[in-house]
Order: C-alpha cells, then sequence, then structure tokens
C-alpha cells in the first residue's frame, strides 16, 4: 500500500469572507492537480479561522484581575491571558511560560489553541469557533464541486505532556471517523490485537504536517490520497478523540 | 511539496537472530522497488526486539508482591505486571486497567512498551533494549548496502493523556534530529514563529503508522520519500525528544 502527501501550492493569503473549498479548488487546478475519489484534505485551523472572520484583536482586549495574575506567573502578555480564559472552560496546569486550558470545544492543550503566528501583529486567530461545522462545510462544497467522495480535517500544530516538540493533530473532522476501532480483530498469530483504538485523523493530521510546515511555506492544505478509509465512513465529528475527563488520570 | 509512504511489503515472519536491515531490502527488491537517496526507513519496534531475540516468556516470571498488588488493581495478568516493573524506572499512575511508567529509556507510555501482540502466546516483546543503537545498526547495514544516504526511525503505536486512540511514535531514530527547532524563523507576515520545536520523528512514525497497520497486515517497515530532512543531520538520537522530567507538570 502506497500513500501520497500533495501539498496544495499556490493558495493565496486567506482573509476574511474568503472560501477555503474554493481557494483549494483553484490552487488546485492552477497546478495541474484534481481531487480524486478517497482523497482526504487536510486543513490548518488558522486560514479557517481567518475565513471565517475568527481574529482576535489582542489590544481590544481588558485583561481581568485573574488575567493579569496569570500573566505575571508566565511573563504572557494580559490580554493574550485573558482571551485565552474567554476561550477556556477549564485552567488545568499554568507552567512558567504556557497554560493548559480545556477549550470551550473540550480540547485539552497549551494557551487554548490561540495562534499569534500568521496574522498581522496585535491579531491572533482562535481555534474555529465549531471546527465539525467548518471540516463540514467545506466538505459539502468541495464534494458538489468535484463529485467526489472526500473527507476534511482540520488540524493544529499542538504540544503534549511527556514528550517534546509539537505534532499536528485534528481539530475537526467531517465524512470519517477519527477513530479506528479495531475491536475483534486479530493479529499475524492469531491473536486478539493489544492496540485496539488508533486515532487515524491525528495520524493523517501529523503526516500533512511534515507537508504544511510552519513557517512561510504557504501550504495551509495538504491532499492525502492512497488511505483506505471505507471502512471509517462517519458524520459524528471530532469528540471520539476526547477522552472523557473522568477517565484522564493526568487531569486532577 | 509532496510525500510518498510506500509500505516494505512481503516481509517474512521475524525470528531471532534476523538481520532486519537484509530482510527490508530483500523485500524492496522483489517489489522491484530500491532505496533512494533520502529515504527515511521506519520500522515497527516489534519485530527489531524479535530479531534481537528481546522476548519474555511471562510463564517464567515470579511475581513480586508489588506486581500482585498492582495486578489486583488492574485486571492484568501478574507476570506481565512484573514484567513492566521490570522496564520501568519509575511509576507515574495506575489506572483502572493501564499502567503508566517511566521506562529504562525514560519514555513515558503504558504498560512500559510492552507488547502482546505479534508473539506467540505466553510471551511478549519489549522496548528493543537499546533502539537508538538498533537503529543507528540498521542505517549503516542499509547504507552500505545501498550506498544511499537513509535515516531510520524505530516506531511503536503508544496512547497519551487527553486524547483518545493511539497513534505512532519514534522509539528510536538514527540520520537526523528527531526535532526541527526553528527558532529565529518567520512567518508569512514576517513575525517570529510561535511553535518553535516540532516533533518531526514523531509525525514521521505517525505518518508510517497509517501504513503498517497494527493487524494482520504485515507491514512492518514503510520508506518515507521525499521528506527533505537535510537540515536535519544528527546522529543524537531520540532524546530530545523526551521532556525532562522537571519541565514537566503532568508528572507530580
Amino acid at each position: 500500500m502506497g500513500i501520497s502527501l500533495i501539498g496544495v501550492e499556490g493558495m493565496p493569503l486567506v482573509g476574511a469572507g474568503d472560501d477555503i473549498a474554493y481557494l483549494i479548488i483553484s490552487a488546485l487546478n492552477e497546478g495541474g492537480e484534481d481531487l480524486l475519489d478517497g482523497d482526504i484534505i487536510v486543513i490548518a485551523e488558522t486560514i479557517v479561522s481567518k475565513a471565517e472572520g475568527n481574529i482576535i484583536s489582542l489590544e481590544e482586549i481588558k485583561p481581568s484581575p485573574e488575567a493579569l495574575d496569570i500573566a505575571e506567573r508566565t511573563g504572557k502578555d494580559p490580554s493574550l491571558v485573558e482571551a485565552i480564559l474567554g476561550e477556556s472552560s477549564e485552567i488545568i496546569r499554568v507552567g512558567h511560560d504556557f497554560i493548559v486550558s480545556e477549550t470551550r470545544h473540550g480540547f485539552v492543550c497549551a494557551n487554548a489553541g490561540i495562534d499569534e503566528s500568521n496574522v498581522d501583529d496585535g491579531l491572533a486567530t482562535p481555534l474555529p469557533r465549531d471546527p465539525d461545522g467548518s471540516a463540514e462545510k467545506i466538505l459539502r462544497t468541495l464534494q458538489e464541486a468535484t463529485g467526489r467522495e472526500l473527507a476534511v480535517i482540520i488540524s493544529d500544530t499542538q504540544g503534549r505532556p511527556f514528550r517534546e516538540g509539537a505534532v499536528g493533530v485534528a481539530v475537526g473532522v467531517a465524512g470519517l471517523s477519527p477513530i479506528w476501532d479495531r475491536k475483534g480483530e486479530r493479529d499475524l498469530y492469531g491473536r486478539s490485537l493489544e492496540t485496539t483504538r488508533v486515532a487515524v485523523a491525528d495520524e493523517l493530521a501529523a503526516a500533512a504536517s511534515l507537508v504544511m510546515g510552519q513557517a512561510d511555506e504557504g501550504v495551509p492544505a495538504v491532499i492525502i490520497r492512497g488511505y483506505p478509509w471505507g471502512h471509517l465512513r462517519s458524520d459524528g465529528g471530532v469528540k471520539p478523540l476526547l477522552r472523557p475527563r473522568e477517565l484522564d488520570v493526568f487531569r486532577g
């Protein structure tokens, strides 16, 4: 089995009101590339938030006393801390230069996923308000425009406990299940599988991240071609990737 | 930029004493495939441990009182728990059906990375004793046999806090740095990058995992072709991926 990761080159800088699906199709067409049945399109969350006009102006934020306190402890800009608090349902850990919280969506990540890269100075992009909804909308437009059966993943780059460095993860999913549950399957020796739940959407997002880069490459969308996901069709969104609080031994 | 993930098909079941590099080259040749300059070869840790004869016979293990206690709390086989304790330098959390520990190598993961899949009943494979050394040895043999400049990653599939499902991660690295440190680089707007440290070896392992599967596919090695890593040459191994204990807020 072979899989291809194809960067969508030549996309313009995205602004509020832009149609991401249209920009992807235009860029692909200009590059002589088409979408095929089974393609998975991974899109960086930053351009989705920007297209949705979901941008925070840090200058307009008035930090609360709690934000001022956390800013003092972390050395972060108080307005950014206030924005992080606004995006969070629970603060989980405050480190020497970061804040780990649960976002309104249920993601546990640093700085509530708010990104200061790839926007103008004084601005920041939070995660899309409804990443599954955004993925669903882009998927529908792409499928209507091409007649292909596709899936869409909206990805972010996030750090994690215990291991250094950030990796691509899925924050929104449309068309496929983010988890492949292999319970009942057997290994090469006929034994029950030990690892039965594979986070395929995160693996797909990590793979796409290799092509996207994070800096001035300007490749905010990647086509993953050749990954068989016919058994993973789903419209359940990203939620199965989020561990319920009561099952997580690292929350307490 | 495009990246190809190519499964090494047709590899035989691996036994103690087998030469992994030779098995990979033979399988590639039979499939009419060659290694090219810049290829990264990702290899599942299970076949490395098996080739090194690093297999645990659970029947021969006598569980300690501590193992019996943890077995009681987790419902796990006491001999397996004793094996996990033997592979661990510190137990970090005991959950309702899992044990998170730091392994002798410094990895924080479930069940000390001991795997009961893809070996005969009553046996289990721990992580390779020295995964960087194993990767280095395989890399040297592959490079001598092909004359190509290559890199090798030994991968495992591991769960993580906060997110459901397991993903491919790197446990051994030879030839390239597992972390891409982008400090000082600029984004599309000329701002300093926010995410400066990317765990590329983990992203490469996650990408390879999409091709490997975990069950009866029998694809324990994957070639990653087209990922530019000339700026990441290193013989420092996997250590930069491991967060120092004192910097991890989720250890306490």
